[in-house]
């Protein structure tokens, strides 16, 4: 039995508001229940030093938390004067994995600045992240279309993103914080509409994980990352 | 002529929204037109170290900008590693303005810490910070009271701040950003709901300006800050 | 009865020593009764980078204290690695306030840094700063048409701050220490001395001011930044 | 065929010389081919700030490359001020992996400190770095017993960590370098010596990866693993 | 033939002023010729964290300079966040230097913290400050007697210290900054009043010395030293 | 009687290993006794800032110690953010050390950068970094007229360094941690092979030192020098 009363293989409610925010060339809240992100995509004229004059763009995340999104109030990384290992991890993971989503050659010497920030945490902000980062970067994608710097998009697939896991025993899809903060195990998978897998990061909290534990989560996830790709596109319509 | 085509005494559409997340003892989502600032009021059991056994409480404020808030995408504070002088500027205001509300001796040796992120900027961010910092400051008291750790709650007034400035000429109520970027004189004026000045911030970014200018500002500020006492009110209510 | 036996309305003794080091353009030493700083006004053959081309100029100014320049020692900033939220305010102020006194067109591609170190702190450093900083940089504009850099000085106006407040109930001119740490109303207001305002910062530290407190402070301001202008003309005299 | 000339299942030659420092209580040399790290365990009679009092220890771990253990020279993150991304994400990994082989609460109030610097990088150096020192740790857990601090040491499972990707479309085992910059997938599979997982972290640098090719990288992961227990076994013995 | 027209072993004018500011326990404003050091010794009722409950004291140094005393103005170092080599170098030597002047037991737990800032510099810095500042710490310790604190002062012998270098194939006593900037050799010599050496620090910036050059510096700084003995003495008798 | 059991004028056994890891142009690990470096010298085709289109090169150096070098494991640099005070004056004092060994002018626009790596410490690690990391610097020059970049190697001469001191009473050569952490007086000298000092730094840890003892430590310091530039010589031959 799940905390939520959720079956394990149930997703919590998906909500992506796409031009949440004005200035952004993508903005969207991503809600996969009480968890809240607002990802924005915002497009600059340059690459980063490394690649300049290699003829191709850049996709890149970063990813914070406003101090009361959590149960208890955490220091502001800002005021800190450095962002946690945690942060960092997280931020390096979203942008690996929406660079998956571009053709970094036909993005020309552009690059996208995917901004995740958690308005309100209920577990799996970085899966949400991604999920709800590639549509702002599809909008983002398609700003450079419309205003004539690129003739097409240079979008090649879409990426999704979901965490599974073993809690008491059972593998369940999509954990909330209740489930996350004493599950046995804890796995995010990340996958492209086409099926293939972009990133896999499984973590044994307490007890190691086996062979079939690890086939039931991959299940799992494959069958929440494809909701994850029907809420995208339903997203993409409006 | 205003930009937004608003009478010189005019505020903009004024919203607060309390309870927008769900963790903080306080929280309001606060909007002044396009500006859009979420407040959290957090409350912690200790004191800084230089209250320490002084009987007494501490209420202080943290501010910050999601980088893509504005126009252009600005740095992260968080990953350049320090607030820039802007933020911490206006983190101070907003703290020495709101612990005007309360009286300190009366909240023992409690802290709450008000964090106002910008997620929206049109000009007038701080201002907007302090009226709905000031709300959701009160619902935090209010929930010491109900959880049984004070009697009463220590709030002895409310406080209000609203931007006044000279633009093309003319004293106008309210700045949006493009009056600000543009203003002659921009001023900041914090209230008392009995009347009194908190805090008084004038600068002249282009001319001098005079003694007849500062009265009528002050004049357009009183009448401001007024309103958003009734718009504090009426959010209280709900 | 003010605690240094001044009579409301009077200032400090204030004294301006020019070339007070060898090295600056400008090198003011200004004491205001017992606080003292050294102003030195740097001229650089270059702009900040947002005004590259722009065919103008830049003022700037860095503030900070001896750490043993207070009753207590303080933490030197620089070995703590940040300068504090205090600095950072004062600063921005300072530089504000000075580039109001130049036509940063007819400086040209050129900038003045003012340095203002208290070496010795009892209460309206910032105001002392302004006004022998002033000075500073009036010698340094004049040492570029000394040199032919400039056909003439880009001077627009001088400009003189002085802080003012309520003490046990009375408006005061130039609060000393003493006052300062214990006054109701503390503002400093910045004026030229064509009688416009620069700035103006009020701040009620315990009760809230009202409007008549307002006017009379800014009246004491006026009268005391008047003697300040002449107390910079005799400087720029000698 | 691989640039080394190995068998896609072959490891790189395993050494690990233990005491190859003096101060430490578990000090390795680990070599995996042309990979060099110094893994040394240091034990210490406390707690982090968050388990004080809790009755149980702690294993960490830190993780850092000399300048020139790279083909290029990287800048020196002690003298740039902060550690990289990278090197964050590295070290927490080492410290969660090394975690899942002691029981904390046997462990007593003691901490040991993983240390890993790479004095010689030709990839893998994450994994050489979990598998040499999983065995200066259990030297250091056994000296606790010796001093008598401890009746038993808390040992509860070897941990063995090795890389697998996808290379040329082959899938490869403890990738080199050369390999490792070109592979398409790369992934980091940690297990304990009873076979269960403890981490996986898996990357697809270009393309996606296949279900299919999970399951043959997860195969040689598990040979290589068992290989790498033979040869820690083989290490403690000496 | 010096620049300043000084014979070889001929100091320049030695001035210290004593209570040069108000507020520190010793406050010694040092001249050097046109080097002028500001010297505060600050009492402080506690030791460092190494030192608590040791029963004995603490002598420490910090070092700073005004961002113009110098011909080019420097960045100032708490701005750029941290202090340069050249500064943690020279606050160290101060420190030691220093702390060879007290019985450290007879101090008890206090500390004195010597601060020197340059406010003119012209060669020859260091040696100032350790100079002016051991007058200065004599004040501070001496305050501590006055307060009834101790019984006695800790004082066990004053530290001077001068520079020496070669100059133009010559050996010379109290470099300035033109020959400091084009010596082929500088040393700084600090030595008590008892004819002792408590550090030796010479550098070769171009060529190597030789032992005979050595000795003909160290024969100039003893007779140095010794009148800056004469300079301190009176100082202090005033 | 020394706790090695040397004499005075004994060093401990040295040893140089070139070629000790792959990838830099000099890599050496430098043993004197249980002192052991790693030094490596990084060739780059640039130099700094202050020293471009000068057509001379420079040589820099950075030292650090693993963590568990010592006794008691030190807190890593990198994560604390900072480089240490010690830190700073050694890689500061083997830079200019090896400077002295180069004609810079010859060097041409190139940089060489020297890493001195502690991975096990028994006093006097500064002077085996310098005396190791000449070597390390010979062969980076060498490859420099290996890859027809120079037309000869711009050394001008070899640099030997060593420690010496008064340990009970008695002059000592090549101090080992358990006499330098008890010495009266410590002193590290740099020569060249041609004999002239490059730098002497000599301090007093707790008595004064005479001139009778400066002579007899600079006598040993002379002795144990020449016995380096053999095992230099030696260790260059193979």
């Amino acid at each position: 039995m799940r905390p939520s009363g959720r079956n394990p293989d149930q997703l919590r409610d998906i909500r992506m508001t796409r031009h949440y925010t004005k200035h952004a060339e993508g903005a969207v809240l991503v809600e996969f229940g009480d968890t809240k992100v607002i990802c924005t995509a915002s497009v600059e004229n340059k690459v980063p030093p490394f690649l300049k004059g290699q003829g191709q763009g850049w996709i890149t995340a970063e990813y914070g938390m406003l101090p009361r999104s959590t149960g208890d109030r955490m220091g502001r990384e800002a005021s800190r004067g450095k962002q946690g290992g945690r942060t960092i991890e997280i931020q390096r993971l979203i942008g690996r994995s929406l660079r998956a989503a571009v053709d970094l050659t036909a993005l020309g010497e552009h690059s996208v600045v995917i901004d995740c920030d958690v308005i309100q945490a209920d577990g799996g902000t970085r899966t949400a992240a991604i999920t709800g980062g590639c549509v702002a970067l599809v909008d983002a994608l398609n700003s450079l279309v419309a205003q004539g710097r690129l003739k097409q998009s240079p979008l090649k697939q879409m990426i999704g993103a979901i965490s599974v896991g073993v809690h008491n025993g059972t593998p369940v899809l999509d954990l909330d914080y209740a489930e996350d903060s004493t599950a046995e195990t804890d796995m995010n998978v990340i996958m492209t509409d086409k099926g293939g897998f972009i990133e896999l990061q499984g973590t044994a909290e307490g007890e190691p994980f086996e062979q079939s534990e690890l086939d039931a989560m991959l299940g799992l996830a494959r069958k929440g990352i494809e909701e994850l790709f029907e809420a995208q596109k339903s997203a993409l319509k409006d």
